[in-house]
């Protein structure tokens, strides 16, 4: 089927939201996460008990689509699976912008009942061109205009990530965690089973959104991997894409058949084509939003050797070993360098021939001038301030000291710079979570440990060394 | 140098204390870590400036340590390092039960003046058969009797983990890490350069004392390698120890020369060796906590089936291959379990191969049933419940109930369990801090990700089928 973007922007945008079957059993749960939409939402619910509650919540309700005076951009069905193909002819009628269905029960659950109804709903979309969501998905979220997954989603703000996962769970925790770590959702759908509108439509229909700047892919299968792998390809050259397939195991694939039905495919086969098409695989999520965050706070960087500044003895040490095992290199300096360090900085308790440490200490009061030396030595490309929150042997002066020096070397400096910034209590990690955006706002992006750095950092220089050779004619 | 055990009792647990060179400069810092200290404190300072202050903290001052009038069980010396050859000499003189040299800057500097110090301190000590701890390292934590390593650190409890760091930093780390994870330290050294009592002694040391169930160690180099792996084989044979080499890579490796003053070993021979040893080599501190962690709460579990309960559909399959790529399995269940599960559990919207996906929804309520269908299974030889702290999707109400069933599966079941618990947001991680004791009591591990429980039990795993294939005459 041909998509259609305009009605995707209907559905992505929407100014009028229907909700099919909001009842008193679910907790009016749909209606709820609507509670902070901007446009207007009507309910769709024929059962009297249920209607008091909906009229409770100042909601409008008809007993059906039809009667609704307005054109419906996007319709969310969540009634039982029988519903369904009944509730899919009036969405038809109705001219909608698109219809996600909640609803599960499908082909995901092996049983010819749900198949049946599967193959009903798909035949009739097709016949009429009609832009099915899902089924048995989260469906859109949309947080400056208020539209969500779930109630507890923000609003009211937007940022440059477009997110497109199969699995609703996968999503939701995906816009909690990456929020938390100051990159903030432009548009994210979960699909589900994919039986009409399919990933490389989402993919292809991101990919010419100027909003969004980088996209996160969660995928179990794809239904044309042909079509796939062309989109992926196209949008790659467009803007940065990282995709998470789950299912990568012979026990993986076995699980994925029993949640969106999609087939297992070879995790080497799909490695390679993903490679090829310019895209950055991860094997999991939070290594999806730090290379996402990376990429996105980054210049196109390709230099791998890092100059490091902070952190102190067994912790440097530490550094350097996850940065080397992940494939970067933390060269020594230049002797213009260390001639220049021996005239200000203290051997005793001090490393100083890469990282160099200025953590606390007579040492600590030069950060600054440690890091003008690593921005301006030739051996080095790229620089490394490891930081960290909470009281534990620091301070929230020095912290806010390191943020104000951080902002200085980016101004001062060619080269890109990325901070550490770990916690290890719950108060630590709230004073990292405010502290996050400071950081990146002037184009520093942080992480909460070395691993995750090294790992964002690693992809990253890897996206753009693959981008240049290709752009070679 | 002979060790003798009798006076490293009296270091790590010293009923008398002094204290050499706290001074105003220093904010009297190693007076402070000794606040909540239940022996006896003396401090040794000539400065009038600095000795008004140690008074008002209430600490009686002398200007030598002859002129304390007991015997003392630890000297700890934070004077610059010139002064250390004639505290030592003091030291051997009092026939302390061991000196600590917080001082820094001796051999590790690479510079001659410190090299000089260094030789002269060993030989002292060597002659005088004198306990250097260090030097350049934070000493001994004792939790139990409040000896601590920095004021910040528990005190007043005791737990079964020791600890031997070359570094101090990482030290400390770990002690605030894996208290948070319900770890508890009985015994913690950091020793620094390691001069005179090495890591060879503290292992022997915490090997034969019955408080000490599980070890850790971090090292960057050892100065005698066969003594230390021979040592390392017998202490393996006793109690598990898991090994963090620091410096493991090139880069790494010249980091350490200017920490510790360590000589790089390349990897592949130190991990051969350890493996032979019987020990368990870990990347990072917090892999080392982990699986500290599941060798203390599991008992010899060799087998790699799991059974999955918890969890929700991308989460399912996210475990799933995370658990895979580890190197465990989640096998299929038996047609028995299958039988058994057809006739409760609802299809529609939850997996039941393995994992079962009893998240939330209508299969919530049977979460034990499932359990022991797990239990039961011939093909499943451990068991893993997928939890979770917070609001989002979940309920304290859950988290509780999901706490007193595991508790009654462990009692029921003859197979071991462990849980998952992540959280997202500084107030989950609380609420999770709050809860790990709870099932860690009932001998359940809780780990924070699947990564960090999969790479713990493996390392288990392997930890018992070596100790199992090494029994075999």
């Amino acid at each position: 089927m041909k998509v259609d973007f305009s009605k995707l922007d209907r559905a992505f945008k929407p100014k009028t939201v229907a909700v099919v079957g909001a009842s008193k059993k679910n907790n009016f749960h749909w209606l709820r996460n609507l509670s902070e939409f901007q446009g207007k939402v009507y309910s769709v619910q024929v059962n009297p008990e249920s209607i008091e509650g909906i009229k409770a919540l100042g909601i409008e309700n008809v007993t059906s689509l039809l009667d609704i005076p307005v054109p419906l951009d996007l319709v969310i069905v969540t009634t039982p699976r029988t519903l369904a193909p009944r509730i899919l002819d009036d969405c038809i009628l109705k001219e909608v912008g698109a219809v996600h269905f909640f609803s599960s029960g499908f082909g995901e659950t092996g049983q010819e009942e749900g198949k049946a109804l599967e193959r009903a709903l798909v035949e009739k979309a097709e016949r009429a061109n009609c832009h099915i969501v899902g089924i048995n998905c989260r469906g859109i979220f949309t947080p400056q205009i208020g539209l969500k997954q779930i109630a507890e989603q923000y609003s009211g703000l937007s940022g440059p990530v477009g997110l497109i996962s199969q699995s609703g769970g996968q999503a939701m925790t995906f816009s909690r965690q990456a929020f938390l770590q100051g990159l903030t959702i432009n548009k994210s759908i979960s699909f589900g089973n994919g039986i009409v509108i399919q990933a490389s439509d989402f993919l292809e229909y991101f990919g010419q959104d100027p909003e969004i700047k980088v996209i996160g892919l969660y995928l179990e299968g794809v239904k044309d991997g042909r079509r796939f792998f062309e989109a992926l390809k196209k949008v790659s050259a467009q803007k940065p894409v990282v995709i998470l397939k789950g299912g990568r195991t012979h026990d993986g694939g076995r699980a994925i058949a029993s949640h969106t039905g999609s087939l297992a495919i070879p995790i080497a086969i799909w490695n390679a084509a993903v490679r090829q098409s310019g895209a950055v695989s991860v094997p999991g999520l939070e290594e999806m939003i730090d290379t996402l965050k990376a990429l996105l706070f980054l210049p196109p960087v390709e230099g791998d050797r890092i100059g490091v500044a902070g952190g102190a003895g067994g912790e440097s040490i530490a550094i350097t070993d996850i940065l080397a095992e992940t494939g970067l290199k933390v060269p020594e300096l230049t002797q213009k360098s260390y001639d220049e360090l021996d005239t200000f900085f203290s051997l005793v308790g001090g490393s100083y021939r890469n990282p160099i440490d200025t953590d606390i200490g007579p040492n600590r009061r030069h950060l600054e001038r440690v890091m003008m030396i690593l921005s301006d030595d030739p051996n080095i490309d790229l620089l490394l301030l490891m930081t960290r929150a909470g009281k534990f042997l620091y301070s929230r002066d020095l912290l806010e000291k390191d943020i104000e020096i951080a902002g200085r070397i980016r101004q001062k400096s060619t080269k890109p710079l990325i901070a550490v910034l770990p916690f290890v209590t719950p108060e630590e990690m709230q004073e990292t979570i405010e502290i996050i955006p400071r950081y990146q706002r002037n184009g520093i992006p942080v992480f909460p440990t070395m691993s995750r750095a090294a790992l964002a950092l690693k992809n990253t220089l890897d996206y753009h060394r693959f981008k240049r050779v290709k752009a070679v004619p």
